[in-house]
């Protein structure tokens, strides 16, 4: 067992953000570096949301795409499709037969279906709530220990779901970890990105988040690129006044396409005067789209030739097999299955 | 797809009783000769209650073992470990996704521990409930949509199992079955067979179940089984008085292992008077013995040799996993992950 693997969920979806970029991929392509990293597209969690098969197809290849463009070596990184690492679901399996009742009740994600019921005067609490969404902590913690990943990165709003796999871990840990046989599942710790660096605000100055709608997509085509931050509202303070930069959205984002010597300049200019909102906005626009046009152009190629992306996610899928096949087959001669 | 397919689950254990091989393994062994039969020693549900390796080793042996020795033909009968199909596992993954938590909140199996928990004066009625209990409608439905079964046995107070099955497949019907790519899961008919002559009385004439502990083990050593036998309680009517054999257990017993001329012989003597309790007795054991003398030595050489067993259950499993990948292979591509 390697002692520094780290590992991460993608979102099957097109609808990658700016915050999402800074938040989750450039972390985690800068892990790449650093560890083994195991990166899975995540579709059978996506299938409590997604029942259209186009559209979860087009989600899958979408999502690989992303990361592929945005610099994810498959040389470096296995990255691989949930779905294709079935050796998860036998493990899910035999993690559900361990796993008490109580502790999926208690899970943040189901209560919060409860409470959206709750709030809306729907008695049955359950409504609407598919047996995905319940079950969802058990599966979440097969991915982590099928691949015996050590580091998972988690929002700092996510502690339990690492937590409910140790949690989960131990019940098997305690059964079937000792002597012989035995086989104990290694405890993931949460990789908790805590730094300012990792957070980006939207354009109201709250994080980044679709839920906001405050979100500015990662792939937009240049001319609505440009027209999404000059949109982002400011103030009508005049521009040979002073400005403040870090209460500046548009400052703020730029922060994280620029390095530090032009971050430093940017704001001697603006607490100077003479820098208006429309100029930072321009030099904005230019620096995000600089970063991310070459990314754009990679993207919209992949998902043009989709066969480049389905061999990549099926030659990773294979990497990942191996590994988890060797974890289940301990699991299955602990329990007695072999 | 076989319009024919009858499959049953085996309990692994070597707890089988005489009640057991009247009412589920002869109808079994007689379907073989009438349907595609796929017979599958159900491991993972056993998991919920049996968490010891060597044991539970042990009972999937024994199960198969049992029902080999009762006559399953492997070239007849596919005989298949649940764990070796791990497709069941990734399809009830697919249906957990679609199926509502309130279908599992009404489940008998989950409201029964939660009765208990009621009588017992607990406050929490999850206690002690895992998840294996509470996801296993889930489980069993994917172990009968795995292989497209059509005919599944069902014991008179079990239908719910077979309702709950084709709630779930036409929850997955109904979004993916139509048009193109569309993949429809056959409902299974639960087959009841609700003839006398699947019920065997137990010693106390109530139906033969462990859980009334009236029960005779199916493989118990002659003279032990000679014993149990002599041991059914009977009236103290001399043995020259008429009898009446249709209250009597062990002429009951009698009518399912000797044929129909010996049952209207034995019932006029009984009947005449002159035959005595003993005299039926050893009447019922030569019988019994005579059936399951074989059987039980055919039992203790497999249970000598296990690689036989072994090797039967990986031929089968292979088998089962060949039907098993076709219908998820449709699964997959009918709900966009292929």
């Amino acid at each position: 067992m390697a002692a520094n693997t780290y590992l991460t969920g993608i979102k099957p979806t097109g609808d990658f953000h700016l915050g999402n970029y800074v938040g989750a991929i450039k972390p985690a392509l800068a892990a790449a570096k650093v560890y083994d990293t195991y990166y899975f597209v995540a579709d059978y969690h996506a299938l409590n949301t997604v029942k259209d098969a186009d559209e979860l197809r087009h989600s899958i290849r979408s999502g690989a795409a992303t990361w592929l463009a945005c610099g994810l070596d498959p040389a470096e990184t296995v990255i691989y499709q949930q779905s294709k690492v079935p050796e998860t679901f036998e493990l899910t399996t035999v993690l559900t037969a361990l796993t008490p009742k109580g502790l999926m009740n208690r899970a943040h994600a189901y209560k919060a279906a409860r409470d959206r019921n709750n709030e809306a005067g729907i008695t049955d609490l359950d409504a609407g709530v598919n047996m995905g969404l319940f079950n969802y902590p058990i599966l979440m913690a097969a991915d982590i220990l099928i691949m015996e990943a050590t580091h998972v990165p988690v929002g700092r709003d996510q502690s339990q779901h690492i937590e409910y796999t140790a949690d989960i871990a131990g019940y098997f840990n305690n059964r079937y970890g000792q002597g012989g046989q035995g086989y104990t599942l290694p405890l993931p710790k949460g990789v908790i990105d805590d730094s300012e660096a990792s957070i980006l605000p939207g354009v109201d100055g709250r994080k980044m988040s679709k839920s906001y709608d405050n979100h500015i997509p990662l792939f937009l085509p240049e001319n609505k690129l440009k027209k999404a931050i000059r949109r982002i509202p400011t103030d009508s303070t005049p521009v040979e006044d002073p400005k403040d930069p870090d209460t500046s959205v548009p400052f703020q984002l730029l922060t994280h396409f620029v390095g530090p010597d032009t971050v430093a300049d940017v704001r001697k200019r603006l607490e100077r005067g003479g820098t208006g909102w429309g100029d930072l906005k321009n030099e904005l626009f230019e620096a995000v789209n600089a970063e991310l046009g070459p990314k754009r152009e990679r993207y919209e190629e992949l998902m043009a030739d989709p066969r480049q992306i389905d061999d990549i996610l099926e030659a990773g899928s294979v990497r990942a097999r191996e590994r988890a096949r060797a974890v289940l087959d301990r699991v299955r001669a602990a329990i007695g299955v072999a």
